[in-house]
């Protein structure tokens, strides 16, 4: 065994100059562009678009294909509809299938970047035909994120098609899929014990999306929004319980029951901006949560408040050892940080194993260019 | 291809109760244990022993055994070493091959926390006799965080062995391999585009170790300090560039450039408390840091402060679209998080492929108990 010591040299050495200054390493040598990677777009409503027009601009991904059902915009040129002064070439298809005749059958397409629905049972069919043609697919389908508990016989025939085509299912977002529950995760690498987690988003709805607006209630009457809460006309925040399963289940914390909850929040006095105006008495956002127990006791709390004119940041508290708070004074830009968690975890996607997977069964995201 | 779309079924039904409450998913199921990852503690230094203790105190960890080169604890009982009131019948081994004789034959040890030198050309004796036997290492060294650039033939050659010897060796620890590296690039997730990255740890220097505080030169006089940095008596902060290489490599951000800088403070009146008094005008503490250029510009810097008195945060700032600003006002509690980190990431290094891997090749870490 002594002589495996004869192995290793020491082939740097470390040259100090009179200002305590170090100069480290060997200067860089590109590598070696990889093939840039082909991707359809699979619905072009707002996120989609963004997540499209994000990727159009990169280098490293190249536009194949795009599918929308809405009529209005089948048959136009992605170019055109991006805001692109140039048409590319490439129209918006209202199906997949002649899509694919055109391109899969040259094993060209490396991934699909889907956004349409937001519950599993809605975009499941969609998925089985994407993975039916081997394609590998990161959608920003929310319960996807983490879709063992809330639809398990779902999650386990995904996986099943996933598998025997060889390629690979993801959900992510911005939340869930990164800042409510796999940052929290990730966060507790530097802990030898954890009890409990809870991860807050606060949003200035006011700055948001009018669809985005709709869906938590605002401006509605607070009996308007139970009701519509309750009959599911309004669905406010959708994933707080994929979060909440994603962190529980990922620590072994062995949670017993997960429960959402939907609260509105009532103007006290009348809101107007440019972008929007609350009447008082009327919702002027929501306060969304999601709770994990154990044994009666809150171990992990999810908290996603959207309201009008309120700070925007992020929090997320670790109880443990040892404990942890790491909080965003600035908050995340929702909609152009949701097409960046696509994108950067769709390079993942493609270099994962097959089957139906998490953030968490990937290796570590980030943002390259390369 | 539309017959497909039978296969799916919605398997939950969600049913919301007046209070806009929803119970969500099949209550937990707890999987069957795995077996207790058995592993052996090389280096009982301050470290090695903060690991050693912390893996003892957890129900996935099982120790078999530990070795050390320090006369004044070889033969000692384990138990007794950590401050337990029993013998746990493991006394330090003054040499892994008399230990590995008696326990690698019946393929039992699963990983190897080593903590002992700082820089890859003290350590790799070490590593290679460990993957020679078969062993996946996990090491505090700080320098094989990023081995590729300070010691590009050393890498390779312990690659080479790891391969092999189809085990996996890891450098990790708060910082490197955590704090100032891994979490800024992991923070990347939700940037469509980084343009530059600066984090800063802050460390109250009185609240640290005493081999620590020599580390950084307390109380040394300014001239001191100069000359035993440029002599290499005084290392203050290791693996600046090893930081500085893993952002800028694993971002795509071609840096041609990685400098290291350590600035003495100078204490301008005198620092009194339990743990440590600084005379006015002698070194309260150092300001190490590493920065990655491009073309001559600095696009990547990282600040490791540790001065005594000074309040202990951590924070990162990531420059891009859109940009992110996180910040741990708490600051990470040096030691413990260590241990947590070598731990966390010890089990990820177990399911890893073979060969010399950082950080960011492994899927993303967390801590679990299971």
């Amino acid at each position: 065994m002594g002589s495996l010591r004869t192995f290793y040299q020491v082939d740097t050495v470390i040259t100090m100059t009179k200002t305590n200054t170090t100069s480290v390493g060997s200067p860089y040598i590109p590598s070696r562009r990889k093939d840039k990677i082909k991707f359809i777009s699979f619905g072009l409503g707002p996120v989609g678009l963004l997540i499209l027009q994000a990727a159009v601009a990169r280098s490293d991904f190249e536009l194949v294909g795009a599918v929308d059902v809405n009529p209005s915009i089948v048959g136009q040129d992605i170019g055109r509809l991006i805001g692109n002064n140039r048409e590319i070439g490439i129209p918006v298809s209202p199906d997949l299938l002649p899509l694919i005749d055109g391109i899969i059958s040259q094993n060209q397409v490396g991934l699909v970047f889907h956004a349409t629905q937001s519950f599993l049972d809605q975009t499941t069919p969609q998925f089985i035909d994407l993975l039916s043609c081997g394609l590998n697919v990161v959608s920003t389908c929310e319960t996807l994120a983490y879709p063992y508990r809330r639809y398990p016989n779902l999650a386990d025939q995904l996986d099943q098609v996933a598998k025997s085509n060889r390629c690979t299912l993801v959900g992510a977002g911005i939340n869930p899929g990164f800042l409510l529950d796999l940052l929290p995760i990730f966060l507790t690498t530097a802990c030898q014990e954890v009890t409990g987690i809870q991860a807050v988003r606060n949003i200035d709805a006011a700055k948001r999306r009018g669809p985005f607006q709709k869906k938590v209630g605002l401006n509605l009457s607070p009996e308007n929004f139970t009701q519509q809460i309750e009959t599911g006309q309004l669905s406010a925040h959708v994933g707080l319980a994929e979060s909440v399963y994603l962190i529980g289940d990922t620590l072994g914390m062995n949670l017993d029951q997960v429960v959402e909850e939907h609260r509105p929040v009532i103007a006290d006095c009348a809101y107007s901006s440019a972008e929007v105006e609350i009447e008082a008495g009327r919702v002027r956002g929501v306060n969304s949560f999601g709770r994990g127990l154990r044994n009666q006791q809150e171990v992990v709390r999810i908290d996603f408040n959207a309201v009008v004119s309120s700070q925007e940041y992020e929090e997320i508290k670790i109880e443990g050892y040892p404990p942890v708070i790491w909080r965003n004074e600035l908050g995340t830009a929702g909609d152009s940080a949701t097409a960046a968690v696509i994108l950067n975890m769709g390079k993942r996607v493609v270099a994962a194993q097959p089957g139906l997977l998490t953030a968490v069964d990937l290796s570590l995201p980030h943002f390259t260019r390369t």
